[in-house]
């Protein structure tokens, strides 16, 4: 009795994949062990081909895409990566073609970050592609990053640089040119989740999340969390070169830039006096970080100052799906 | 400053589903412990509108139906719930009142089955709502039912009844006359996990997994896992009064009700010597279990034999999804 084409698939495709404790999956369901003195630490994110990828964007980095934005909120935690379940539901008639790439990405990305598929489903679907992963991960008790530790006066600080992502989308949609070395379009395409960051700052860092739906907005989630305003410079948002050129040529564009979405940072809050220690360990993890501002008294609002120096009117704050 | 849309619904629908460890679905991951001396055992399925559940499902029976097959697969392997993260990329415009009853279906099934949600994600999708959950549960090392320890000469088992659920459909989908109680629509939408069974046949039991793609096709899997044949006899089949009235008057219905999927039952192994202990802890867990079967020597096939003695022909084995 050959296998009926779906278990063909999974084991063409999605078994080569698997790792410790996922049974081949050939199983209901994998059984594994957390190491002792470690607390398990997991979190789910789906994609859905047109909304989260472009239904144009190379396979492999739409698997790589999948896992980092997963990743990136083990970052946010400070969690080691353990693995991770996946499911798949593919549109009807998807190229095998199509599927053997977005592997290919994934298999790429387990060897750079440290994991391997643990289990999960395939289905199709009438509809656009959607996948789900949930990733596993695991810290050390006392080590935990959250958003709940916020104080006034405490310093905003970002890893990386901000809006990449999202003038990147535009320039894949014909909306902005591109930049010759294709940084702005790799950026959305390939997040770079912060796990050493994350590790680094864990225990010095008063709170942290990583920052995917847009600065402005995420950064109004800590405030909440926190019970306190937020006062930043849009001058000292850290930006790269081609993002720079950008907004230096339309100034239109900074709002883009500060409440776009598809950053994968860290935004994480420190005492002022720690500064130095902050610098010092996101040097030792080879990330760049930087100051935007600081957590004011008052009610949970995000207050932009512009580069001239007066408030930054934004018409909207980040990315919502309803 | 007001949540975003997405976010307030996020807070309105899922935060009263969170339990333990899901830090009020407010950070970017949950964080828990595993109890010291257990494993912890993850499985992920997803449901597709129109594909895993018909579009005019009651919300409450999806948001059940879609943990419980997840809880099918805890069963399969001997494991007690611990908790499940969810993504949910709804279809757009869906109506609110929809998300409320899928949440109160699960509201309802977290209470009956002891468990709560870690977290998740919610996007929209110009497609058919796509939802997928990953379950958690622990198990004791050495309790652990795997489908791998198949032996020839076993026992073929499997829990309550099969092809309600295919049944159920085509009676939903106006095929087939309802039966007066309305079970086989029931069990189309409620699959009955079957936790307690699974707990008391592990380490008595040689091999086991659910039954969710059809008997025929999902024994395959075993006799693979096993690399051994098996035969069973329709005429053992466990069927419910309803369905066994519909293949009375249509024998026509015998295959689908070997073949298409649906069940959650447990389909598990044992040895011919062990067939009283197996019925006792059965009988103990409230679950019945019937003997339909062997495992033989030979190719990794499984033969049907008709209710007349002959071999039944089948022109599918289960269900497929490519």
């Amino acid at each position: 009795m050959s296998l009926p084409p779906e278990f063909a698939l999974i084991a063409r495709h999605f078994r080569p994949l698997a790792g410790e404790g996922a049974l081949d999956l050939a199983d209901d369901a994998a059984v594994l062990d957390i190491p002792a003195g470690r607390r398990l630490v997991i979190a789910a994110d789906a994609m859905v081909e047109g909304v989260h990828y472009l239904p144009d964007d190379p396979p492999d980095s739409v698997g790589k895409k999948l896992l980092r934005v997963n990743l990136s909120d083990l970052a946010a935690m400070g969690a080691t990566p353990l693995g991770y379940l996946m499911t798949t539901t593919f549109a009807r008639g998807i190229a095998d073609d199509w599927i053997a790439g977005f592997v290919r990405g994934l298999a790429e990305d387990q060897r750079a970050f440290g994991l391997s598929v643990l289990g999960g489903d395939t289905a199709a679907t009438p509809g656009p592609t959607c996948l789900s992963l949930t990733i596993l991960g695991t810290i050390a008790p006392g080590a935990v990053l959250t958003r709940a530790g916020v104080q006034v006066g405490d310093e905003i600080w970002v890893s990386g640089t901000i809006g990449d992502g999202a003038l990147g989308l535009r320039v894949l949609q014909g909306g902005l040119p591109a930049d010759e070395a294709g940084h702005l379009a790799r950026r959305y395409r390939l997040p770079e989740p912060r796990l050493a960051l994350g590790q680094a700052i864990a225990g010095l860092a008063h709170a942290g999340m990583d920052v995917s739906d847009g600065l402005v907005q995420d950064l109004g989630h800590l405030c909440r969390a926190g019970g306190c305003g937020a006062e930043i410079e849009a001058a000292l948002a850290p930006l790269s070169p081609p993002a720079r050129a950008l907004v230096d040529s339309d100034p239109a564009l900074l709002p883009v830039v500060l409440t776009g979405g598809d950053d994968y940072e860290l935004l994480f809050s420190a005492a002022p006096g720690d500064a130095a220690a902050v610098l010092a360990r996101a040097a030792a993890a080879g990330t760049p970080v930087t100051r935007i501002g600081r957590f004011v008294p008052g009610a949970p609002e995000v207050s932009v100052r512009g580069p001239d120096g007066a408030p930054l009117a934004l018409s909207r704050r980040g990315w919502s799906h309803f």
